[in-house]
């Protein structure tokens, strides 16, 4: 008898018959004799078609409005997930985020967990109920409808497995486990058994929608075992591990090619280069909630400097409206914004261990005649900003020059 | 300076631009400085939308499930228009039923408010806001979603009105008013001035669809002075007032013609004719939350009688399952159920100081040959249960024997 978390994606709960189809998933499991949270998205299409009806009114919906709105979506699954499990025979409960409480900040939109009371799940599970959980919200200590914001129902899944101490966080999306890329842009791309929660964080971070990045790094801090697997066909998945130091197995030095396409670049063009400068830069554009990426500093020929850097696509307008006022306040010449980049990374804990990755990378760009405009590099990881059409190329020659197309030999015999 | 509750229907929230036409309303309002509460319910359409959904699912939703799932409606209006009146400048605040706090019993699906905290909402019209309330819902002790069945938005509109001690409760519909009978079944019909709480309770109560029963009593109750008016046009509505002593003028016999085409008749024949059988059969009903309309008991040949008693068509087959069980215990011989019926009632507070009304009715009917099955009366009510397929015969026959199709003399005065 274990406790599993399992969450499911919106592709999961789509329909009627898909939502039948994940009573029939998690009744197997409570017949085995297991204790199920279940964790739901909002059906694919409802959050997208709620934020539509907001933006006809305001082009920036009223954040504490907009939760208040999306919020629905997942309401309408977990309502609908414990009917059908009810005509199946099993006792269910459905709890919104507020029921549950899972206590957030009140940063709308895109709020933080920062409590689960787990008194009404635990009464539920020792009554042998099913509890069902709406993903993706909470409540902040004024009772206000808050969000997590995209993907945020992997959170969910993750941070209620944690407070519960679950044995498993299972996530089901309409993929079977985590690839060495996008199997859309490279045909060739292949399930890794295994991942550890440092790579899965660069790779969850650089756009790879398998998984939400909050939900690895909650997972990860609380060491919650987490596996991504298919709601449609039977597998093992990918399950992702602390980073054990007893493998002996040969890592190989790239696990996986990420790239992220919802990436602006940003420039401050001529500003005075004095001590302090781009804390005075960055400070309201971290004020206005807006997430920076990759950030790049150039010294200029005039005693002035260049600031560079992305921020997703959707905070574009947002962040050189800020910058604008910033550019005033300091004397900066100027703000260019430029949505036409995206992010390719690769990500692999064997670099730790290998010398020259990194111009194995550039090299193999260079040949493709693409243009290298950022680059930042972490321990695990070497990310650079390109421009946007030469994407699939770059993901492309990457995945080849690192060896990941086919099986390796030493890879066969883990997991 | 006023404190008005508006409530809005499904209808005048139907598309975005609706909303947006409630918030230009509100907005009026507002600039004329008064406080506002606007209670809404959800979008024309949707709570069907989501019935249907959980009725793919289980035939007869669970209902504490489908107060979850339908409660949603409200809360995606409620944000819209909480959006709209922001883009105008207005502050705004939507409240689920829960965030008021609405305290229900837990009658799922037909649940009762028993208290309405006020606190928060006061606070926020002293904060010179609009407060925008879900109708239609609230939650009970344990936090679990109620809903207050449908039309319920009317009666969570009244209830804020009594709290709040508001000046008017204004209820806006797609109908311009309360009328003498249906428009699209007799042409003639017209609209009223004003009406007593009695009748409008009796009209109400016949399927009126204008205002929901519960409020009409809630109003009369608290003395809320209730008025129902159109969304779409200008104009006074209808004004439900207190059967005031001083009304010198003089009252038309009946005002209006109300019918009911929900209603289906169960029969419980051969029953042993025992001291408090009739509570024996009703009690195991009224156990199961079902309501009783009319009433008939006839006495039969054999020391046997017959029970009959109409309840909504959707309760017929529960209401023919717990009758069946009943008709074991007490030895009846047979239960029979017929959903082709439909009530047709008149009513007026003028009938209290006139005879003979009862005859001209029958009258009426049986010059159209329309046989009357069971017959109750009130003071000021008298209701006939015939054939459904007569039914639009006879309103048509009453509002003509009763003199409604024109103006009369002395209406023309008030108001």
């Amino acid at each position: 008898m274990s406790l599993f978390v399992q969450k499911y994606g919106g592709t999961s709960v789509g329909t009627v018959e898909r939502i039948e189809a994940v009573a029939d998933k998690v009744a197997k499991f409570r017949d085995q004799g297991h204790d199920m949270v279940v964790v739901l998205s909002a059906m694919s299409g409802e959050t997208n078609r709620l934020i539509a009806l907001a933006q006809q009114i305001q082009d920036n919906p009223d954040p504490r409005e907009l939760d208040v709105l999306v919020s629905t979506g997942e309401q309408v699954t977990i309502a609908l997930l414990s009917m059908a499990l009810k005509k199946r025979g099993y006792d269910a409960r459905s709890y919104t985020g507020g029921q549950v409480r899972i206590l957030t900040d009140n940063a709308h939109t895109k709020a933080r967990i920062q409590a689960i009371d787990e008194a009404n799940m635990r009464a539920d599970l020792e009554a042998g109920r099913v509890v069902v959980v709406a993903g993706f919200q909470g409540v902040d200590e004024q009772g206000n409808i808050t969000t997590l914001g995209r993907g945020g129902s992997d959170t969910t899944g993750v941070a209620l497995a944690a407070a519960l101490k679950a044995d498993e966080c299972q996530i089901y999306t309409d993929v079977d486990g985590v690839y060495t890329t996008d199997p859309r842009v490279v045909e060739r791309a292949r399930r890794l058994d295994r991942i550890t929660f440092e790579e899965m964080l660069e790779m969850a971070s650089l756009g790879s929608k398998v998984l939400q990045i909050r939900s690895v790094e909650f997972a990860g801090k609380y060491k919650v075992p987490l596996r991504v697997l298919s709601s449609f066909q039977e597998g093992p998945g990918t399950l992702i591990t602390l980073d054990e130091e007893d493998d002996t197995m040969e890592q190989p030095i790239v696990s996986g090619i990420a790239f992220n396409r919802d990436e602006a670049k940003v420039t401050l063009a001529g500003v005075p280069d004095t001590p302090g400068v781009a804390a005075r830069i960055l400070g309201p554009v971290g004020a206005a909630n807006i997430e920076v990426d990759v950030i790049v500093q150039n010294v200029g020929a005039d005693n002035t400097t260049d600031l560079t850097f992305t921020v997703n696509k959707g905070d574009l307008k947002k962040t050189v409206g800020v910058l604008e006022t910033v550019a005033q306040s300091i004397g900066a010449r100027e703000v260019r914004g430029d949505d036409r980049v995206a992010k390719v990374s690769i990500v692999g804990v064997g670099m730790r261990s290998h010398a020259g990755v990194a111009s194995t990378m550039f090299n193999a760009l260079a040949e493709e005649n693409i243009n290298i405009q950022m680059i930042t590099t972490s321990e695990i990881k070497i990310s650079v900003i390109i421009e946007e059409r030469y994407l699939e190329l770059a993901v492309r020659c990457l995945h080849t020059a690192f060896g990941l197309d086919k099986e390796p030999e030493e890879s066969r015999d883990r997991g």
